[in-house]
């Protein structure tokens, strides 16, 4: 059982993404995005494995919490294990690490900033997806950005994320 | 009484929000924003409701920390009751949904990006009014981009929040 | 000891920071970022102070934590004690005025979001000076916006910072 009943047992975390949007040809995957495949956007997530921003976001956020280092870190483009990962196997992965630590994930929150697509629809599917790759509550919300900025002039999806992870009491020696 | 002993019980939220900056003609009400009205402003934020970016990222914070989904959720255009309501009133109904939920709001904190207004004046004069409508406190800070991106040239103003939420112990069965 | 068993024990703070990344010419101090010196590169960071945009996020998201207003309302452009005071310097000082108000800091989060300088390489010596700042667990993570917005154009540099702290139990009356 856990005490947060110190400084520092319970940890904060964030992080940001922002892939660009990018023309879908007929053989190019679906957009990926909060867990969720979108095979009805003309357009498509440009970067690092499938870009899944809220994902990427998510895993950025947790990995800060339990002082684990970045994305760039532990799945590094120098490491072709991860190249083209989907991003709730990155954050199924980065729960893994977290909880080696010594942590357990308390909750996840992670909007989407872009205009495309509409999450609104789909919003409960997308925390169902991302929360069961966290193994624990994950919140995801949308916004816009009043046709201001990248996100609003369409160039690009962002995402933010905050996460919360405790600190487990340490294993009893055997 | 709450004991957040476990991982979860104290749940984190995270919500961004921007609008656009239009001239204010006679006919205008004045720039609503941070929970104040900013009459001496020739500019008004434009958009849903009120347009108080401060409020909107408050609610979004505190929604997704309670797991609640987000404004467009809540209180979307589709719903005629919400469409021209004032950001706190926007922020009471969600406190009162997050309570509803068998959450406590511990805190809120949100920035305000932008060039105009200079908040720094009444900067405690919001914390007040955001405070009183969360019936918790709120922080509200300030901050510029140095000229860049879409706050920096005056095309808009965005605010960033972050809220903390405490599990209340389940009601006693009567 | 601190018993976090009531809302509002633990509280979050959000902070941002932008500035401009300038030519440096030879009489320029290095660029400074995340409480480290960085003499290789070409470019500076402009504004207050040394323009450390991780330690200010940093600064900004503990203050609202605690309630302490923003750097402007702490180290504002009036005051020529602050004028040009390394980012971390000023976070050491928050720090102080966070403990003075009766909070511990628990953990602070930064993300740098900007093309240049390469956080990776130097990203555990960033965290260790500004740890040291705090006296805390400080993590620094690093990420870019696919060539888009104001830091995509490398016009300049963001961060992103969240922190909790924890309310400390009142002096005993002597
Ligand atoms: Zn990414
Ligand atoms: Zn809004
Ligand atoms: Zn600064």
């Amino acid at each position: 059982m856990t005490h947060p009943s110190f400084p520092g047992a319970v940890r904060t975390g964030i992080g940001t993404d922002v892939h660009r949007l990018v023309p879908r040809s007929d053989d190019d995957p679906p957009m990926q995005l909060a867990g969720l495949s979108w095979p009805e956007e003309q357009q498509r997530l440009e970067g690092h494995s499938d870009a899944d921003v809220a994902a990427h976001a998510a895993c950025d956020a947790l990995l800060a919490a339990a002082g684990l280092g970045d994305l760039g870190s532990n799945f590094g483009t120098a490491d072709p294990a991860w190249a083209g990962a989907a991003g709730v196997a990155l954050l199924g992965e980065t729960v893994r690490r977290v909880r080696a630590a010594g942590f357990a994930v308390g909750n996840v929150s992670v909007q989407v900033v872009g205009n495309r697509p509409r999450l609104g629809a789909r919003r409960t599917d997308a925390e169902a997806a991302l929360s069961a790759a966290v193994g624990a509550p994950v919140s995801v919300s949308a916004t816009t950005t009043d046709g201001l900025g990248l996100t609003g002039r369409g160039e690009g999806v962002a995402a933010i994320a905050t996460a919360l992870v405790v600190r487990q009491e340490p294993e009893e020696a055997p």
